[in-house]
């Protein structure tokens, strides 16, 4: 099934308003727009959800504690990041696929990300190839999100790719040593694309239309810190391990050479009941926020949100379904305007919050809320 | 748009019961009566609205202790407010365009202020200006909102006509450094009323017919609070700095010259997720309450949260679009029925919570609620 | 309007199930055969009904942790109250107009509380007298529960009477120097029955068809504990204080000669938001449990809610609107068959709580739940 | 009513999908195919059922804390159970009258057993005895539940016949000293299989077709910690005990000749709001876990709750309505085919969390989740 087939264009949908004025109303959106077997693939995460739907309220239990008369006029959006100065906060997180959204795939959102400044990381299982992204979309600030497969070579070979390509960093998924239990996905039937659309997964003997868990059987599930160790020694660029979610976690991550980590639950696909991002955040910064960068990902869907993140911690944060949703809305167009409202949605809470940088933000602009934890 | 062409009066409403009995059938009524591109100004809040609805739901997390057989008779209402008594602590909360709700506007909602011994805060962006009020409702006890315009000479002058026309409080609002993402008015695209009828915003530069935030643009957003100190320090009337909901602002309001402080988060409008006027008073009140007046709003619609308040130390509470809810119903007899209304269950509280007065109420008479948190 | 003429008969009521089993259907079918008027008197709570429905949930709140293998055989109901051995620990709430429920009224109930072994509290506000209840069911166990009214006179006359009557408790009521704000009663516009069938109420000086809020206006709201001291001291009857929430009141009951209390809120027809009588137990037991038999009410409508309240150190606990219920659907029958389930349940939980009697009840037997509060 | 006349066969009912994914999707499709007379008794528990809701959603309470690039490969699912290593640590709790489920009843249940490595508890209300079970499907691991009836010399040869066939531990369930008041059993009028079926009530005295409540009164109330302690002395098998959830009772199991012991609160089917298996599981493993195997059943539906169970301290869970609804929908097939989804969601997760065998387990895995709770 090709991503092509399977889209329904904008142009189609004369339901669907055409001014969508947040990252929900673009889920909603997209969820209309695509056909159904994509759909549980984008949306869908495992068994009974609860961790996926707590990734979003997780954000939603902490209340802002803002400051007033600061003087804040124009606020500075720029943060720090593996020491270089990026433009915001908001990364767009690697994620499978790009073309069960959109024709466009990997393409579209790179243009999205280099029109807002916005660092992008590319799948292992994209469906456009490290090199083929870099010369479409040269001047995308760019991470390579590598899956180690059983078969080493492919994994050394994309690296090598990633690393001649103008990739700025290598994100080293952990949490896939098995795949989670989808039930979204075993319900439909969903397809990973055509095998020669996902290159790095043909190299691994990927063959024919093989479902997401098959292909996810490549991966090499007696990866260890040994491993994540070597390819911190032998890689030119910083590594970050993605999928931690404890302070134990990450003092190891500290100990065998990780530049950053991603305190992330898979978006909720791979074990049920995980904590939350937004919970496991606090024990990781606690545990190495002063001497690695932490980021995290999971239910980011306000601006506020953003700042949350930052508040408690973390350097940046990074975004997926909610880009995807834009890819299949409008394709490039609506990736970028999901990312733009995003931004525009933090700068204003970095005005109303009293923060005229992002540096300014600390634990004491956030505490727990005690309103009633929403159950999405 | 005028108010007047909007509005339909409540003789075309045949299906509104007539004896509205609490505030929340006013508000529905209003939401029925109103049209839906003014109700999305007048009811609608941040983004998600979870602060805006949290702002009720948090008095309702709060359980009374009462006390019984203090032989409580009938209860005294007053309140010390700034060095006067005041017949009862409720106020009138500052609100822009209350011809949006009723072609009589801001007259209309004085005359029900001064019928119940109400002081009524008038906003800045009034439709009617403060020497217009002041001669159609001379006597009642009024109070001036002020934002402060990048057009400082603007803001000097009203404070100016404010002073001459006997308000007798200055209400400096300061958490509009940015104007909230309200997403119902993005959706209903409302606008302002005819700028002729916003005079102090056509005085400050606005001009035609435009949207709330265009309005609030003229907003300066690099206020400090060395601003704070020179109005307290320039004006006769005394400051009460509107829109804080942390104890280091409140140091820092008292440090600057204020004679009272509003803890406020502008009824969810500005920034969602922040606490709610009843969750920061505590903090607030803790920091600051032995030295200034403390007020409180947000979320105000039964007498037992206007108890709840003065039990945390409140010294008074503002009550914001319940009294457009009944300008919309009724004109100025629906505002003064829910004005009375809602001092009357507050009278009933004091009655059944065994306060004969005021001053009797303190923070043993209200504990953290065991039951659900209700989720409006 | 009179009871009689109001009640729709059990026989005419043939979708009603014959075998009901639980007190919440009897709840359910009473709300569906009693007339709307009388029912939004017997069933509604004060304003947003928040306590009233908090009553209920406030019991679900507790788990039990039970203990087996104690050989609990046939458990020992019995408690000791006032200094007599009682059959069980449910008593029948004082309640005003029991005619409404059902034409055969507090005789009825009488009847049902004497098949029972249950002791009866009858109403100041009854449709039947003390004289003509001791009559009718001279063997029925039962207290008296009195309204002061301001003109002290008939309250005197009224405890005389029931002193002369076999009556065994004077309960006095101490919650209502005010009416509550009921809003179902407002919007049904129901009335008190015919006023000489509530002959104190005619006594102390009601005329015609009265609201419940004016005939309660009857009630003297300077009443204070001095006035319990007087009444305890002169009345040969021991003298059980209903209607306080805190460990405050608990201890001034007990300086001012009172035999007992009865945490509780009315049923929450009075202040809304105050605590359960549940939650509000512990506190007044910790005050005065070792010298004052607490009892509670509210809420009851499990027998494991009999068991928590003894665990929590209640020697008995007060049952209202169900046993109106029992008599709406099927008279004497019906309460007493209300009382039966509920006594039934109370022995089937200390059976399994393994309790063989209700003496070994104490605090180990209950703890917070963690499940999620239920929200009625 | 035999269970053979009243089962639709799982042909008839085309509307069911055959490929049922999840515990939860057999459990409905049983509900839908069962009469409802059986399914109120498989599926009903006591009262409200809150305890029986919260069973379930006790689990969905606690968190997990996942650890990453442990190289967890294959993971190892034995355990150590009664000093012998079993495939993994799930179980069939004992349940009576399978053949209300099935017309197969208990032997279709041990051939799901036996085919999945999984040791049966066969009830004494089984409508199957202990020596045509050992003789149907010699090979399954099986343990005997039982109850202590009245009549001990019917206990005493149930024990007997136990031991002789081949039962490896005596599992005496001591939560029934009454019977619950199951609701929806008394609406449906459910009766027991045919007295023939269960032969050891036929034995002890039961006649015709009986109520289960009417069975369970065969069982004795008076029983005590002293026969445990004979049985133990006696019995050549380990003696489990089976219903308890304190801390109290541990150490009284203990110092009484226990093997182990199953925190249990019987389904949710005798005394409602008494503490999940979850909640109670700690304290018991912090009293005895150190001398004794702890068991825990009730709300088992995800192997990430057999996970967490491990975490806390459990050696191994039991599973009760689950397996009989893939009884009713299948028979043996069915009964296996829950099982092994069960048992590979726990091997998913023992993948996922990080641990390579189920001794890593222990309560740094979990934590209690800041997510709203679930309310079934």
């Amino acid at each position: 099934m090709s991503g092509a087939r399977i889209f329904r264009s904008f142009a189609d949908m004369p339901e669907v308003d055409l001014k969508l004025i947040s990252l929900a109303e673009y889920e909603r959106a997209a969820a209309s727009m695509l056909d159904p077997a994509s759909h549980s693939y984008l949306a869908g995460g495992a068994t009974d959800e609860t961790t996926m739907r707590d990734n979003v309220d997780a954000w939603s239990r902490l209340a802002i504690r803002p400051r007033m008369l600061v003087g804040v006029g124009t606020p500075d959006l720029t943060v720090e990041l593996l020491g270089r100065r990026r433009p915001h906060p908001v990364l767009i997180a690697p994620m499978a696929f790009h073309r069960l959204a959109h024709p466009d795939g990997e393409i579209a959102t790179a243009r999205a990300a280099q029109a807002t400044g916005t660092i992008m990381c590319l799948s292992t299982l994209a469906t456009t190839s490290p090199a083929v992204l870099a010369e479409a979309v040269p001047d995308v600030a760019r991470w390579f999100q590598l899956y180690v497969f059983k078969d080493r070579g492919v994994s050394r070979e994309l690296v090598a790719q990633a690393t001649a390509r103008g990739f700025e960093a290598l994100v080293v998924t952990v949490d896939l040593p098995a795949f989670g239990i989808r039930e979204r996905e075993m319900r439909s039937g969903v397809r990973a694309p055509a095998i020669e659309q996902v290159q790095a997964a043909a190299a691994a003997g990927a063959r024919g239309q093989m479902t997401p868990g098959a292909l996810a059987a490549l991966v090499d599930p007696t990866l260890t810190w040994r491993d994540i160790e070597q390819f911190a020694a032998e890689c030119r660029l910083p590594v970050i391990v993605k999928g931690i979610l404890t302070a134990e976690d990450a003092h190891i991550a500290a100990e065998n050479g990780a530049a950053g980590v991603v305190v992330s639950n898979h978006g909720g696909r791979q074990l049920d009941t995980v904590l939350s991002g937004a919970d496991a955040l606090v024990e990781v910064v606690d545990a190495i926020g002063d001497r690695l960068d932490v980021l995290v990902d999971g239910g980011i869907r306000r601006g506020t949100d953003v700042l949350k993140a930052l508040a408690l911690g973390a350097r940046a944060v990074l975004v997926g379904r909610p880009v995807l949703s834009g890819l299949v809305v409008d394709g490039a167009a609506g990736a970028e305007r999901v990312l733009e409202i995003l931004i525009g949605e933090f700068r204003n809470a970095l005005e109303l919050a009293g923060a005229p940088e992002t540096a300014r933000l600390d634990r004491t602009f956030v505490q727990r809320a005690l309103w009633a934890p929403t159950t999405g």
